[in-house]
């Protein structure tokens, strides 16, 4: 059953010898080399039993090539484990197959190969993705300088305001919001196109998946310095504010949400109107929203430039 | 505390940066392609809470290295995923990290990187290995072709024999066999070194993990030939003999037993003196146990030459 369904999703690799070995290799174009990034989501931690199946293949699969995009890196593999609960059947794996195969379509990979077994649950879903990337020029998550720019792509906050509103907030929420915040927290879209166009331009980045103010703060100590964010200049959908108001709180909340699966990165001031290109070019809004300083941490700062305080940085599974 | 026992796993390992990235970068040698595998193991399903988290750490990474082994591939690095059961505490994640320190210093392997998440349990371990073969080399499951030799490395059926006697089997077995049996369960010992050598000699292999029979079963089916195994000289030891007895049912049982991680190849009978030769250089038994021929599927064979009827072929995980 398993093979039968997996096995298409491999078709189109000869490095995966049809999933019929113990092993698939797996080749970087000439001067590149392979960026390799794992994740694991379980039941109960990353996602609930009753999420469509075809919806949370696909929000894994995104998750490890929105890691690839936020590193200038070209998805091309995946190599996929499941630990099947036993509520697992035949129907819900022919789901789960069809969701991976219209993301391989749409983001030009192919499955490697992978392992399943049973558990007694969790179901738990693990996938090694691979890219390729110029030879040494990975962004990293350290390169952040002094007076370097800020930037985030796409609104922040929608996929934490989906959780919101699937927990039950926002009764008075017109139907288009609504489904618009739960589609942006169920199936994030990583910024793959744009991603590997960020080389050459970008100091360091990488995905917002903790919350914007943690992981720029990630940026913030690999690099050894300071992330000034001014709070006003964060993007936040209408949506978003129609859940929870224009306000401060609404930014703060935005910003220590997590699963945005933006890009958060920073490049030289000179860099800012390739930027713009980049985004014209790509049909993604990217905004600047603050600048890197002597110092250490991210802040969060008002109009007057004063920290505003912050009662968590990050997200908190449920 | 994750973060602490494991950064030190990646610190000669410069594509890991530190384990404070998003991804790692890979390289393979030139000339030379990456070979990825990926197996995942469940509590309950492949290992017991109660075994020792250093055993259990070497073994989630070892049954990778054999699969690497066993395509011929030089194993460098891995990724760890843990989804950590709530009764995972620091001294049991001390002892795991210590377990893959000693095994990367043995297997010269680093790590790469990884993730490691909460769970309501069962602990999950999920490692992806890579390794390097010379480009187009990897040695496949396919590729047996009739009049080929077929060849085993070590011992079949301790694994399973060590399984036995942790169940319960074999009371008045000396101490001695009795804790060798264990170990063999326990700890495989992948081919590591030999894996490598066996590049330009087997046209088919794989590391015998379902069971020897059920092994060879998947090199016939992909290889389209016939396997036939003499069952007298499947190369059985000392110790599973003294739990099981020297007979034709001893023989069934070792070749239906899991968890060997020996390697099972075939090669041109032109290749016999090489692979004696590649046995005393390694220090390692290679016994060959029968040949290919026309025909489908994997066939145990007695003193006449007449097939023997096997209930199963393959390991039943408990």
């Amino acid at each position: 059953m398993i093979a039968k369904l997996f096995a298409p999703l491999a078709a189109n690799n000869p490095g995966a010898h049809g999933l019929s070995d113990d092993a698939a290799t797996v080749q970087a174009p000439s001067d590149s080399e392979l960026v390799v990034t794992k994740d694991m989501l379980v039941e109960g931690v990353h996602f609930l039993r009753d999420d469509p199946p075809d919806l949370l293949a696909k929000k894994a699969l995104r998750v490890n090539l929105s890691d690839l995009a936020a590193k200038g890196a070209t998805p091309r593999n995946y190599l996929l484990g499941l630990s099947l609960a036993p509520w697992i059947g035949d129907e819900w794996l022919t789901h789960f197959a069809a969701g991976l195969a219209e993301d391989q379509k749409r983001f030009a990979v192919t499955l490697s190969g992978g392992d399943t077994t049973a558990s007694s649950g969790p179901l738990t879903i693990s996938i090694t993705a691979l890219g390729a990337v110029p030879l040494g020029r990975m962004i990293r998550r350290k390169g952040a300088r002094p007076r370097d720019a800020v930037f985030v792509t796409g609104t922040i906050g929608d996929a934490g305001a989906g959780l919101a509103v699937l927990k039950g907030e926002g009764v008075g929420l017109s139907d288009f919001n609504r489904s618009a915040l739960i589609s942006r927290y169920q199936l994030p879209e990583p910024r793959v196109a744009l991603g590997r166009k960020l080389l050459g331009i970008a100091s360091s980045a990488l995905d917002v998946s903790d919350g914007l103010l943690a992981d720029l703060g990630h940026i913030a100590k690999v690099s050894e310095a300071r992330i000034a964010i001014d709070a006003a200049k964060i993007p936040v959908s209408a949506a978003t504010q129609a859940l929870w108001g224009q306000s401060q709180e609404t930014i703060i909340r935005a910003a220590t949400s997590g699963d945005d699966y933006e890009i958060a990165f920073t490049a030289p001031a000179s860099a800012r109107t390739r930027v713009e290109e980049l985004s014209k070019s790509s049909g993604v809004a990217i905004t600047e929203i603050g600048r890197v300083e002597a110092g250490t941490g991210a802040h969060l700062l008002d109009e007057k430039g004063k920290p505003i305080a912050v009662p968590r940085t990050g997200f908190t599974h449920f």
